[in-house]
Parts: C-alpha cells; sequence; structure tokens
C-alpha cells in the first residue's frame, strides 16, 4: 500500500514532528505541505533537520493543494479544522491533530474555547479500552492532546480496575515544544532555561475536560481532576505525576497487577520493572509511553508516573499510530519505541 | 558586632553557598573552612566562583580547628553533626545544615535514616508560627531540609486558617545542586539535561516526616503528606505545587486573605499579585520565596505553588536567617530578595 | 554622597540587571524608570526577580521624566541615545549601555549600523590601558559591548607586551540574554536548550570593530579580528576563546609574565592559576572577569580565554564600574567578584 | 545479507548509540552485547531507552562470547582493542570506536597516550579523499573520532582546493556525552547547565595528531592545528568554527565553489545554502553533517563551520557507515539523515 499523505500546517513544531514519522513510514509518500503564514518558503530554512525534504516549498492551506492525497493531516490553530476538513470530502483520512474534535461535551468546548462546538471524531488514543475499534476503518481521527495522553494512560488502569476514588490530582512538567513556535516572551530560551513554573492553576488548562473525559469513561463515573501544568526547561517530554485516594483493600499487589494486566499487549506502552521510574529521556523522539506506579500506603494514595515525547506520542507519533489503525496497517508500522539518549 | 564563622563541609554546594553569603555579610568574619576529603586543597580550585576566597586552603573537621569562633555552620553528611556539635560546648552557636536534628519523633530518624537519633534542635523556619522565639537566643538550628521549606511554606496557611482537608498532596521538582557534588552516574549533565524523573516516590523521601511534622502543627491534627520529589534540568530552584481537598465553606476569597495574612510581615516570602505565579528564575540566588495560591472549585482543591532557591532559602540561606535570629541580629542582614535572572 | 538614578529601558535584560546591581550599591537611589513600550506596568509583572521594586511602575522616556536625576542610564536601542542625551544637559552623567558613542571611526560606525555617526564618549572599560583617566570626572560614558568587554580584556596583555601577530582569531559563546528580550523564533527555548549555533560570520557582527579599535590601540598598529560568535544554551555567560600568531622569542613564560603583569592591580580580572580555566558558571551574576592564557608551542599561538557575564561586567556591571569612576566613588563599590554557582 | 553483530561495551554512550542505529538497521542482528563492569545486569536498567532490549543481559568481554559474529564492535577504554582484536581473527570485521588504531605515526600515540602503539586501521572518515577504497572489504577499520570528523570534513575542502595557508585554528563546543557515561565532578549536570569551559587548550587534547593527520593528508604538506576544545551545556552535539589564512587570490567564489564541489555526491555531508549556519539541534540523532563556510575578506580568512551529532556521525553512525561500505552495503544503510528537533 502506498499512502500518499499531505500535511496542512507542516511549519510548527506538531508538522515537523508528523514529517520527520512519515519519512520514516515504510507506506507513506509525502504530498503537498502548507503553512499560511510561511507559504512560499523552502522547508529546509524552517525546518532544517528534515534534510530529505529541504528543498520542498510551503503552499497555502487550500483545499486544492490538500485534494488528491488518501491522509491529510491538520497541523492548524484550533477553530480552523472543520472548515478544512469539511472541503476534503467524507473519502479522505482526516486525521486532526488540533483540539476542535476531541471533546464530546459541546458546552466543554464552549467554555474552554470560546467559540461554537465542531463535533466530535473518533479519539485517537488506541490504548484506551473501546479505542481501537472506532478507530479502524474511520476517515476522521481527532488526536489527542499531549497532557491527556500522558495523564489517560498513567491512570485509567487504576479507574477501569476501581483502584482509586474519583478524583485525580496530576502535576505534570512539560518541555518548551508543547506551546509552539510562535514566539512569546515568556518562551524565550532566556526565560525557560534554569526555571520551573506552573501556568493554567486551578483548572484552567484547556486540557482538563479531555482529561476528565478520559478518566470518567475508564472509572465509570465522573472523575474530578485537579491539574497543575508546568513548564520545564526541555524542549521536550512530559512528565505526567497522577495520584488517586486509593479505594479500601487495595494492595501493591493489587496494583501492580492492574497495570501489568492493562499493558500486557500494547506495543507502546511498557510497565517498567518495579523500582525504576520513567525519564523524559528515555522516550526523547520515541513513541513509547513509560509508567510506572506504586502504593503509598501511609498516605492512601495510588501514584502513577508516565513519560512521554510531547511531540511523538503525544502528538505526532500518536496521529501516526490512529492513521494506521484506520488505514488497516499494522498499528506499529513506521513507528519506533526506541528513545534519543542521552 | 563581628561574629566569626567557621565553616565545616566548605566544598561541597551547601557550604558553597553559604560562603557566598557569608562574604556578603556585614557582621561575620569567615574562619575555619574544613573539608574532609578535600583538606589541603585551595579553595579556588574548589569553588572557583568565591574569588575572595579563592587562596584559603581548607583542613581537616576536627574540633581544634572549629574551636574559638562564634558560630559554626555543620554541613557535613548526616548523622555527623552531633559528634561535632558535642565537642563545640554549649556557647558556641552551632547551625546544622544536615538533618540530624530536625525531627521530634525519633522513631521517624530510625524509619528514614536506619540510626540512632541524635535529638531535636530550634527548627530554623522563623517563618513557621511560633518559631522565632524558640530560635531567638539559641545556640542549637537545624536548618530545614530544602523540599520541606518550600512545601511548608506553602501550605501552613491553609491548614493553620483551617481551609484544608488534612491530605496534602505535593509533587515537587528540584535542581540537580539538591542532590549534592558527588558524582553519581544519574547526575551527570547528560542524564539531567533534556530530562525529568521522579524519584522516591511513594513515600520514600527522607523530607517526608519532616513536611508532615510542620504541617500537622499548622493543622492541629496529623496531616499525611503524598510527596513526589522530581529532579528537573536546572542547576538549582524548587518549585512546590501542593494541594488538599477544600473544607466546606471555602471561597477564593478566604483563601485569598488568609495567605495575605500569613506573609503579611514576612520579610522574605512573597505572595505574587492575583495572577502571576511562582518561577524558580526569579528567586534563583536569593533568600526570597515567592507563593501563589488558588482555590479550584470544580475539583475542590486549594492549590498553592512556592518557588525558593533550594541552595539559598533552602538551606544556607535559612540558615544565615537563623543564625540572625539566634544572635540578636536584625532577620534580614546580609540576606537578599533579590534574584539573578534571567 | 547619595547619587540619584534614573534607567531609561528598565524592562529589557540589560535594564533589569542594572537595577539588580544598583539596589546593591550603597551610594545609589533609585529614581525614575522608564520603558516605552511597557510604560504602565508594574515592573513586579516585567521584572518578578527584583522583588524591592515589584511595586514601581514604569514611566515614558521622556526628559520631564529623566530630569532631576544624578546619573541617567540609558539602555536603549541604538540610535536613540544622543537624542536623549542632549536633553539631560552637560551636567548630568550619562552612562549609555548601547552601541551609538562606542567607536571613534564614523565609517566604522555607519558600515555596521546604517546610520549617521553620533560622536564618541569615554569608553567604559577602565582595565584598557589609558582608559581611567579619560573616565575620571567624565559625564558621558559609553559602555562597551559585552563581546568586546571579554575579548579586549583576554588579549590586549598579548598586544601592549609585543607578544602577538597583529592577526587575531576569535570564537565567542554566548548566553541567549545578550540577545535581548523581543521575542524572535530563534530564540524561543525550543530553539536554544541543546543547540549551539553560529551567527554573523565572516566579519560581519556589529562588535567587530569595537574589538579592532581596542586591541589596535593595544598592539599600537592595526589589528584584523576574525570574530565568530555563536550561541550556546545558557541564559548568561560568554566565553571567549581568542588566539593570534606567537611573535619570534615568545615562550611560555613570557607570555604568563605579561599577563600577570597587566592583571595584577586589577580588581575585576582574575588571571586563574596555571592550568585552571575560565567556565562562565564561575562568574554568574558577578562583575569578575576570569582568565587564563597559554602558549601553544606546536601551533605557534598564544591562546586566551576569558569567561564574563554578559548581563554584568559585559553590561551592567560595566556601567556601574565606569559610575564609580566617573563619580570618584571606589571603583569597587557595589559591585561583587563572586559568582553564583552552580 | 544478514549480518551478526556483537558490541563489547554496550553500557557506555557510544555502545548505546550504536545499538540504537543497529536497531534500526535492516541487514544487522544483534548478538553479544558485553559491559565488563556492568556484566550481569539487564540493558533496560543501564539504557532505558533502548526499550526493545531492555531484557537483554551484558555479559564479560571475552573472545568466546564474541566470537560467532560477522561484525564486533568494540567501544572499550583505549589500549584495550588491539588485545581483543587479535583474538577475533582476521575473517571477522572488527569495527574499533576508540582511539588505537586511529594514528599512523608511532610517536603521536605515545606522546599522547602514554603507551605502544597498537597499529594503523583504515580510517573510517568516507568522505576523506581516496578513504572509501581503503574501507571497501577491508577487516578493520578506525572509527574517527568525533571532533576529528567534525573539523575534518570542515576544512579538508579548503586545504584539497589548495585556497589555506597551512595553519587551521579551531574552536569547537561539544556536548557532554563526549566525555563519557564515568562520574567525575565536572560533568555533573549542577557543573556543566548554565556553563561553557574549555579544556585541553594549548595542543594538549588527544584529537589534536588525528586533525593534523588529516589536514596534512588533504594539503599535501603539514598543517598546523591549534585546537580548543569547550565543553556546552548540551547531552549531545558538536559545532566547530574552523578557520585559515586564505592563500592569495582566493574569493568568496571559488570558496563557495570548492565546497559544492566537495560535498556534491556525499549523502550525509550537506552544505546549507548560503547564510544559512549549521545548528546542532538539526543533526541531533542523525548521521548528517551541515557545513557552511565564508571568506572574511577583512581578516582574510576561511571560515567553515560543521555540526555533527557528536555520538551518532562523530562515533556509532560512523561505524556502522563504515560497516556498510566494508561489507559490501549500501553506504547509507540505517542510517538517517534527519534530525530530532526541537
Amino acid at each position: 500500500m502506498t499512502v500518499r499523505a499531505a500535511v496542512a500546517g507542516a511549519s510548527g513544531y506538531a508538522g515537523g514532528e508528523l514529517l520527520r514519522l512519515l519519512l520514516a513510514h515504510p507506506e507513506v509518500e509525502i504530498g503537498a505541505l502548507t503553512g499560511n503564514s510561511n507559504a512560499g518558503q523552502r522547508l529546509g530554512a524552517l525546518q532544517p533537520h528534515l534534510l530529505p525534504l529541504a528543498g520542498r516549498v510551503l503552499q497555502e492551506t487550500t483545499a486544492d493543494v490538500l485534494a488528491g492525497h488518501d491522509v491529510v493531516f491538520l497541523a492548524l490553530p484550533h477553530g480552523q479544522s472543520a472548515a478544512v476538513a469539511e472541503q476534503l470530502g467524507p473519502d479522505v483520512l482526516v486525521v486532526d491533530m488540533g483540539a476542535d474534535f476531541r471533546l464530546r461535551n459541546a458546552a466543554d468546548w464552549e467554555r474552554f474555547y470560546g467559540s461554537p462546538h465542531a463535533g466530535t471524531w473518533p479519539y485517537g488514543l488506541p490504548e484506551l479500552p473501546g479505542s481501537r475499534s472506532a478507530l479502524e476503518g474511520s476517515k476522521r481521527v481527532a488526536v489527542p492532546g499531549c497532557y491527556p495522553t500522558a495523564v489517560s494512560l498513567a491512570l485509567f488502569p487504576a479507574y477501569t480496575a476501581g483502584l482509586a476514588e474519583a478524583e485525580a490530582v496530576i502535576v505534570a512538567a512539560s518541555g518548551t515544544s508543547g506551546a509552539g513556535k510562535t514566539p512569546k516572551p515568556h518562551l524565550l530560551g532566556s526565560e525557560v532555561m534554569g526555571s520551573m513554573s506552573p501556568y493554567g492553576v486551578g483548572g484552567g488548562h484547556r486540557h482538563t475536560p479531555e482529561m476528565i473525559q478520559n478518566l470518567s469513561a475508564a472509572a465509570g463515573e465522573p472523575v474530578s481532576v485537579s491539574f497543575t501544568p508546568t513548564l520545564a526547561p526541555m524542549p521536550r517530554g512530559i512528565l505526567a505525576t497522577c495520584s488517586a485516594k486509593a479505594r479500601p483493600g487495595v494492595t501493591a499487589e493489587s496494583v501492580r497487577a492492574a497495570y501489568e494486566k492493562a499493558f500486557a499487549d500494547e506495543p507502546f506502552v511498557h510497565l517498567l520493572p518495579e523500582g525504576q521510574w520513567p525519564a523524559t529521556a528515555s522516550v526523547h523522539g520515541s513513541n513509547a509511553v513509560h509508567v510506572q506506579v506504586a502504593y503509598d500506603e501511609a498516605a492512601g494514595r495510588v501514584i502513577a508516573v508516565s513519560a512521554i515525547d510531547n511531540l511523538t506520542k503525544g502528538t505526532a507519533g500518536g496521529a501516526v499510530q490512529s492513521m494506521n489503525i484506520a488505514l488497516g496497517l499494522d498499528e506499529t508500522t513506521g513507528l519506533s519505541t526506541i528513545g534519543v539518549a542521552p
């Protein structure tokens, strides 16, 4: 099978990472590349690490340019995907790396994004129970947010196994690429190197309702989420420290068993041996998720920690993984579980 | 007043930071400097940033060398302070920057450190209710751990004001200097740059009982603490994200009011204006603590975040602050609230 | 003496560092603070590390606002200082931290900056032979560029002692704060962390003519300069590696002797003991310059390396040092040779 | 073809990077993995980023363990390769990633390494004129040092084209992984983050004679090399800034033409478009070399800058590239020119 793929938004970090992965994908041929404010520029000037594509020139994001592909990846600012997707027709696989189609609840969307809800597409986190079947053969995929990917994979086994109370507390550290490539003062190297700082504290981060959606589905009841994201002095990676009060009767063994079972057949999620904890460097550039879990008896909490690369499994790798499923390819095609470390 | 000060353990990070502060202290004259494995070496080879002391040579840590000073600071491996302190006599001010005399509960000490408990000294976190009076005129001071400093200052107002349930959940990121200067593979620059990782998860970190001690005293009841420390790719700084379930009736206003009241007269703890969150870079090299707090109504939690420099307020600055109080000097003498940023 | 100082351009990195130093200066009282695009904002929102000034509000940069001070520091974009200085009158000490008055040769200015030359003021690098006398009592000071500070101090002794041929080759690494606080894509944390890159290669950097001016004066003949600046993944610091072909008869001993003599009485320039090389971390936040020099017999070159903090000795510290001289204060007042490390 | 490969020294950075590349090599099957002090440990504990090999256990480095492979890679401390290679027999391809067989001049070896010279093997830098033919079919390969790789590729075209005088001045910045995984105080994250420092200044670095060997061969006459390596606050990457005095008649055009010609058919060396300079981030994890060159007319010098990943093209990627040639595979098999950025 040769899959012809277009990328709308090829000049940003998500688009660049997607191209890095597609270049290594044996079934994909890279077609049109677009980028509005950068249309007309050589990709080599914008993404110098993508040497094989250095001579390609970005085009405008129009229906004509995107026509004639088997797959179109959208890496656009939120609110723009619906209009583009409509023009592409129902037979093209559209993989939206933005937020537009992730939430099921229109009110959540409107509260956090302040615009009308565009709809809900099959959710591209195959490891969540029930997700794979919705992705198989689908022509539309909503790629999860980076934080919800890390958090949902760390915590869902505790909820599906009934180990945890429905109040999750999450503190996550993210590399700066998660904040995108648009220059802003607080994202300057001078500001972020040597500094850790939180943002969107107190429930304000737009990824919160997506976490609630995923964890509530796993628990079978509404789960509240206290989520504090922090900006870490590194370009990539998310370390999510997630905990919830243990239900009565929980033991270290029952926690371990639940996580072993949940990830036993997962190609990308790796439960580390007991005593070894995840480090984001180990998944740098990889689609792997490293997870560890502990039961803190004194505090009465289950604590799960996951490490992902926010741009790979957290965005572009997740997109390719879901594309593979949607197209009937082997889910792991073109994706690696090997990190670039140190 | 001229205070003659000796520093036992001058070659490590805590000792170096202490010397940096003592050099700027108008009432202190720096006396003997010791360092066992480095005895005989020039300080300029070990701490090249301390230019005015470059020519000083480290001596062995013996009672003779440390005799004849008004203050002796101990920056020794845990378990070694008691023997040294005994030899110094009761009239010398001994400020222990190690862990030996922080805990009141001998069983806690033995469980976490595996050795007999040396005793309990007045606790050098003056901002905690009741602490200043115990420090005034004292000849013994136990300097708090870096994490307990950041965490206790972030959370005690919520407990003294009765705003929070007695179960605290804390995730903190620390710069690597907190792990000391002894070379270990996981502390290599190659390993830590670009990586975040947790350690001591599930209640295993030795600073946990110290946090429990402080927060329980503030709450007037036992507070459980779930504490997850993480290693961040920066040399200095702690960002502590602390939360607890809000008690019924709590509002954003009552939370803000409690924190404003708690820190109103504190020279080093600064409650940031609403909406502005702490960043460790802002307190780099400073004795200041930046704190912000929010009430997350949806999750029902009070979330407080503090930023400190682990070596300054978290260790050596806290030591100097307590020395000032013990000696009857103005508490802020020789200490700055200005960070070195960016 | 109480010196009342105004700072025009207080929101940038140079202005912020200057304020950090002025807050510690025993003879200075901080007056008006201005910042055009940020006028009306609290300094606490822009420079949160300057806690004692957090409540100060920036004003517009006008003659009225700047009037009534003993010293006015200008941290303005190049080309703007002359107009402001004229309005301040001849009796106010004006210290220009920009480039406008550094060059003696109008043609050099016009070629590198593309605008008419504003003039030449006494040059604020007191360590250069003959500089101190020109600064004493002066009402105008041109603060050197950060790279020329590091390079000139590393190499001038080789030229004044006649040890080196008149062709200098310089490669310098700078922290990102040297590029300022205006957000640009290549200065994003995501771009600079984990990366080294050169810029302005081949003689294009505006600091080149300033280096030529200083080194030629030291040599008593025109010195050519090949200068390659590189951007390093750190917020502060310059490491300048400078070399020139050794003249016949040069020995390791003659090189060492020349440098020892040049810096013997300098309070801020420190020639490290033989075998110890400078590291930028050692001068972080300090006005010190660490220098080391070697004679590579096989390659026939004198190699001198200096480390400075680009914002301190390279900008704001150099400005304060020159202010002290101009005002007749002790040159070291309010300035430290102690770095904040690690 | 299936090539069975063993790796002696699999626990270090060079060995880990080699395994990362071999896992992606379509013709290689990974056989024995050894590591003396770490023998008996799971690779997952030492190299957690190599998930597919996590369960493999390291063996001792003995002839028996290494027997029965088509290729044996040696990532051993210098001085140990000869003894191991002898035991493997003449029909096994031995690729030495250490220094033992790089130098042709025994006196150079003895002066820089202080031990008897083991010999000289075909030199694994295929891009150097004449190198490929020596590698084809060879059963022994000496992989170049990381700095000599970056420097030789940046400068040899200037010498083969007769553009430059025979005195090269080189300043290079390296990520910390080049210094290996053995913990030493100056390599701690606390020391290297935020700091740049030189080492081995004045001709002392062991890579200097290797550079001289390569550049002299290109020039057809002895080239002197002034080489200053610096340690940069990043885990990977080398940026080499190399210059030499231009010969009479050199122009910007002749320089450009020489470099375009030299790299026209090279799959891994990429001469960037004029005006675009290399950044190490662009080659992170890639076997590509980014090069740019300029003629500084005022200073009369040719300046060439190269960026490589010290662990990939600078060590393990170079090893695989030479293995491919030695085995008659396509030179690019299993190697990528795509960096992992940002």
